[in-house]
């Protein structure tokens, strides 16, 4: 399926793939980018000038060369190029507005592992609220000695730290067959960002966190009230109350002006519009980890608080709905990550899971981060499976549906975290090999 | 002009801050959120119930929790909150559109390393093309064997990488005094992402880059048809072409479709829109390289191809237009960079450079990167004048203007990297201490 030796002294960029995998220097475009030839350039050139004295320009000035382009000023808050207006979140049209909203990041359009502000995923229970920063207070109390009734001010008078961690829904995807589509319908209740704020420790320690306090109670004040429960341990490690997200203030949607980041928790444990924080001895036992959040066992049991999600990764280039149009080379690229640390190792297969290869891993490789992964490939224009699988540095292995379902039955519904087949036809184009 | 013992096991937040700086750790918000009182509590709890079965609320519940927020979908592409409307790029509106316009980011109001991209700056020379990526051609020629024309799909079906790097304009500031009143006006030409494209190293292999090339001439494909010369050695080092930054697209401000990325270099020799490589022995001597991007010497030659970025920081966190509104904790944070490399210091002065104190760097610490400094300070409420200086992995240190000055001369306008330093009065109003 791969041809083409591999010569790491010319070509930097593969020398970390695996033994078969890379294409020869000189080969990503074979059926590609234009050799320039006389031909073509002939009808352009009459009259082009060029600022650099070259004697060959590309073969038409186009038009937005001809005229100055749009004035500065016309975006004091920048957007995307009206070129780009299909890339945006991609929103569930069958799910109940505010008890099950969601929307998710398009994965496949992403590159990277930083997410972008307006692309981050969404998924809330009553709505997003349009919160006064001014007005909106967080509340610490119950078993401190100094209940506080903190400011946003307040707030960011402490001392700062600024980390880039993933967050994921734990219903990403629901726990059932088919998945979707695409790699966003498949995996887009997940999203990466820079998050500034303080270090929840500190703010408990300012209260004075006394020591029967096993449990902290945190509750959103959007108009589901959200509430978790959320164990010591996490609050008084790398817990932090975050209220900026990539250099700016965190989006609504993401919990403005403040929320809470459990790193490596499910997403709904990291509360948006946090406005009260309580010590308490036992959880709450509420809703959002009782009757939702848990998954049902084959013995009848719930499976509850579970609070890390497990290693994971998918392929986001190519992935579902996209196509192939040419043979040859192809990189395959994806995403992988994990709640329990760093990314350790993802293994890639092309041939229906009968071998893997192991890709590449794109520094910085960050703790509790989305972690981007890539291998060279040649698509030799058969039909193919392939799939990504992460190792995280616990050694857990992710695992296939298969694997899940004999762990824990057909009546689970979240912490899916299965190995994704895409399937590529003759044609080049890419779906879904669970569907 | 700092209090309170140092207690590391206390507070990790604070762990490698520098011996005397610390306040204790139930100290930081001294004058700031109020303890919660009976009186305070007693007016708002009368009929308000908790999801948590908590006996205490925050005195009022706001009136965002009374109804659902906004629903799903009313922003497929979000935006920042209303009340953040006053965050945007300082457009000078002094400056001639199009020839020397600039959009500044507002340094002093984000937080962290990457720069969202709505507030990226921006800075062009015939206004922003808005181009069509279906139509957009780079042209690769000159000294190579097989000169090439790719589309946007050739260019991303090579082999990717993702590096975060900061670019920063030569001229941030201009080399002159008053340099303005906040830290947008003094060094808000600077920003930084994760950006994705493919190492132009690879490209030109494609090409068969011939051993004569010592320069690639860059042309932009706007109204101005930017042009630069850039070494070979950069080209062949860590240079890429750039579609993607922070997981996106390119936003046209930025150089959608394409851009050259040179990190560490003058932020014009990242050729925006980028339309054409050519391969020479010679710099073309282009305007932006000779007229402009120059610095005049005191003996009356001019000081050209000034790639690498000196080492600099800048304090955004008290700043110019800011006010501390009360004595106490407020931690020093800033951001550092240098062109040549990773910052391996940040030195921060509180009392008027008689003194310096080594700040703590936010990790990761990245290769021309910003990098994000803090320091705890407590202030007595004297009036201080508090600045920063950054040393780079070469042990460069960043030069007080003074020193600037001795080594430059007054006719120099670019490649300002002086020590900023800012005046906070008796009632916390801060002000450039240079204007």
């Amino acid at each position: 399926m791969m041809t083409g030796p591999t010569d790491p002294d010319d070509n930097p960029a593969l020398d970390m793939a695996s033994d078969n995998a890379a294409p020869s220097r000189r080969g990503f475009l074979r059926d590609g980018a234009a050799l320039i030839g006389g031909a073509m350039l002939a009808g352009g050139l009459k009259g082009e000038a060029s600022a650099a004295g070259a004697d060959n320009l590309p073969p038409n000035i186009p038009e937005w060369m001809k005229a100055p382009g749009d004035p500065m000023g016309s975006q004091p808050y920048g957007t995307p190029s009206p070129f780009e207006n299909g890339v945006v979140k991609n929103i569930s049209k069958n799910l109940k507005q505010y008890i099950s909203a969601s929307g998710r990041s398009p994965l496949g359009d992403l590159d990277g592992i930083i997410t972008p502000n307006g692309l981050f995923y969404e998924r809330h229970h009553g709505g997003v609220p349009s919160i006064d920063p001014q007005q909106h207070r967080l509340m610490l109390h119950g078993l401190v000695d100094r209940p506080l009734i903190f400011t946003m001010e307040d707030i960011r008078r402490f001392p700062q730290e600024s980390r880039i961690h993933f967050i994921e829904c734990s219903g990403n995807p629901a726990y059932t067959k088919p998945y979707g589509k695409t790699a966003s319908d498949v995996a887009g209740l997940l999203s990466c960002a820079e998050w500034t704020g303080v270090s929840l420790k500190l703010v408990l320690q300012e209260a004075g966190l006394r020591p029967e306090a096993k449990w902290i109670v945190a509750e959103g004040a959007d108009a589901a009230a959200l509430t978790r429960s959320i164990p010591i341990e996490k609050c008084l490690d790398d817990a932090m109350l975050v209220y900026s997200q990539n250099g700016e203030r965190l989006r609504p949607q993401q919990g403005y002006p403040l929320r809470l980041l459990l790193p490596g928790f499910e997403g709904n444990m990291n509360v948006k519009w946090l406005r009260r924080l309580k010590a308490v001895t036992e959880p709450v036992y509420s809703r959002e980890e009782t009757s939702k959040y848990t998954d049902l066992m084959p013995d009848g049991t719930a499976r509850e608080f579970t609070f890390y999600m497990e290693a994971k990764s998918i392929i986001t280039r190519p992935s579902g709905g996209q196509k192939l149009k040419q043979q040859g080379f192809h990189e395959i690229t994806g995403l992988a990550w994990s709640g329990h640390g760093k990314i350790k190792r993802v293994d890639v297969s092309v041939d229906d899971g009968n071998s893997w290869q192991q890709a590449r891993l794109q520094e910085p490789v960050l703790t509790r981060a989305l972690t981007r992964f890539r291998l060279p490939w040649r698509w030799d224009g058969q039909p193919a499976v392939i799939q990504s699988r992460a190792i995280d540095e616990t050694d857990y292995v992710q695992p296939t549906f298969a694997e899940l379902l004999a762990a824990r039955g057909e009546n689970s519904f979240y912490h899916n975290n299965a190995v994704q087949p895409w399937r590529i036809d003759a044609q080049g184009q890419v779906t879904n090999a669970n569907a």
